[in-house]
């Protein structure tokens, strides 16, 4: 290959130096990073970097200082639309700092997650924060506690020694099926995600609460786990409306979820309000502008987005702070006309 | 920084080659995926590397080989649901071939887009898909012509001599304005993007030639272009209806923009269906699933996506191929009850 020989680099550290009145030795200290260059310094060589059209060559860089300033983040999947809130907001903060952010999917695998964290080591990606599809996965855990780089845990939990930015999806829960409860409804059905990781499984424990907080005992027959597709969601709607004993609520917590659902009860000549209350486990254009609209769980993937930045730049920088803290934003519930008291 | 120094790799070249029965210079090929390589040679060295543990070093390798394996896709956004089918094949295909895909958003400033591509070269990433905010922007044309690697334009024309992969929005626009004029209609709104690239060129020059292939003449007062946000959407729909001389139909041409158009007619207290007619540009479950449906413009993204990671695979091997090939994916429009005759 020879895309080196097409890389002109006339301008070498020795012509910045004389530009900015330094020392060889003060360039490169600037170029990594070195923490005993001034602020005053850094700028004066910045300067004549640019007015000399100087090219940091970052590949051989990091060779030399063992960073990359990359930040990879690797989530399931890109087709969820409010997750863009978090990545928008993380690539602000990061980009600030002068990192440039890497995305990925880990298509929620495992296998997949274990050989990006390869990757972004051989990269010498310097901070890494990723969703995984299993928190008790032992190769992944393995694979987590080698990693030389900091990791964060976009929602999820369970690995103590590591950073976690989560959502209150408990308390989403509870507000949800609370709510419904509160409205006379005895047989709410739920379909969830992956019950092995933290999101889901919270939703659980948020549903079994409420229950339990009014003496009622939930029908397991009516939760469907693993409704991670929007043709999962159909099949469980279905499923669930199609048998005897239906439920007069649905709560559809899984995330992004509500097309699959509103899909298969249309196709079921199913209308959404008066047989059949239904409650969304995160809001989005659908759920809002639906006849009648979607009572929905919210919560501010920004400001996740935000902090996983802060907290990801703190530990990179190294700051003495104690390992595995853990940032959960509040979720609230927006009630609207999709949730009613059953029928009779 | 001691990155280097926490990462254990006691296995060298040398061992990988006894181990595998070959010379030093034989593993320096394989790494270097020197084309004179057997496949059979090959992967007697790669079993050798698995066997040992050895790990190569991507960060060292690309200073030698002046490769990365690194594909940068750089988009404006991560907001449109759709866009994930794109990134989800152009991914897998990429991985397949062995290189990992690296994913940025542009936030559609030029300004932005000439700053990756810098960092790209940086990075000496192998090849780059990306969207261009303005196709005719001096600086943005220079840094393209000046890139070291393929670059491959995603839905965008004009800059000749790059590879392109685009829909036929045109052919979109043509069916959804002679459908809405079939139906009757004389006074028929659009909503399009950013009219200096492409798409939003192309839905205009669609939507004027059906017009002028039934001898109508269209009314430009109702062509609101800048759309490109929710809230934009919703103004502009605000405005339109909102004045005198109302259109009777309104196609919501740009991707992704019938939420904050359907929030507006809410708001107003407009049915879609009786008084106006309403087509949008892209589909989605908000279409699908709003009543009535709305009648949507679709094309096959995931085809988009597999051609451009094909297409610029091509063109990281150096084939002999000629210059800005250009492959368009058709559309068609799916009617549904959202666009009828007018009333009267």
């Amino acid at each position: 290959m020879s895309l080196q020989s097409r890389r002109p680099q006339t301008v070498k550290v020795r012509d910045v130096a004389r530009e900015a009145g330094v020392a060889v030795g003060t360039v490169s200290r600037v170029l990594n990073d070195h923490p005993t260059v001034t602020r005053e310094l850094r700028e004066r060589v910045e300067r004549a970097m640019a007015d000399l059209g100087y090219e940091v060559d970052v590949t051989a860089q990091s060779m030399r200082a063992g960073r990359s300033r990359l930040v990879a983040c690797a989530i399931r999947d890109f087709d969820i639309p409010r997750f863009a809130l978090f990545i928008k907001e993380a690539e602000a903060v990061l980009r600030e700092a002068g990192y440039t952010l890497l995305l990925a999917s880990t298509t929620n695998r495992p296998d997949v997650e274990i050989s990006l964290l390869r990757a972004f080591r051989r990269r010498r990606v310097d901070g890494v924060m990723m969703t995984l599809s299993d928190e008790e996965h032992r190769d992944v855990r393995q694979a987590l506690s080698e990693a030389p780089m900091p990791v964060l845990l976009i929602d999820r939990d369970c690995v103590g020694a590591l950073d976690r930015v989560t959502a209150d999806h408990r308390q989403g829960a509870r507000l949800a099926t609370g709510h419904l409860l509160g409205l006379g409804h005895r047989r709410i059905a739920m379909l969830v995600g992956d019950t092995k990781a933290f999101p889901s499984r919270s939703r659980l424990e948020g549903f079994r609460e409420a229950h339990a907080a009014a003496g009622i005992a939930p029908d397991s027959r009516l939760v469907r786990d693993n409704v991670l597709s929007s043709e999962d969601a159909y099949r469980a709607t279905a499923s669930l409306m199609g048998g005897t004993n239906t439920p007069t609520a649905l709560f559809v917590a899984a995330m992004d979820m509500l097309g699959g659902c509103l899909r298969a009860l249309r196709t079921m000549g199913l209308a959404v309000g008066d047989r059949l209350s239904v409650v969304a486990g995160s809001d989005s254009d659908l759920a809002e502008l639906h006849t009648p609209p979607i009572t929905s769980i919210e919560w501010d993937l920004a400001a996740m987005g935000r902090h996983a930045a802060i907290m990801l730049l703190e530990r990179m920088r190294g700051d003495e702070i104690e390992r595995g803290r853990g940032l959960t934003v509040p979720t609230e519930l927006i009630i609207r006309g999709s949730s009613r008291p059953p029928a009779n």
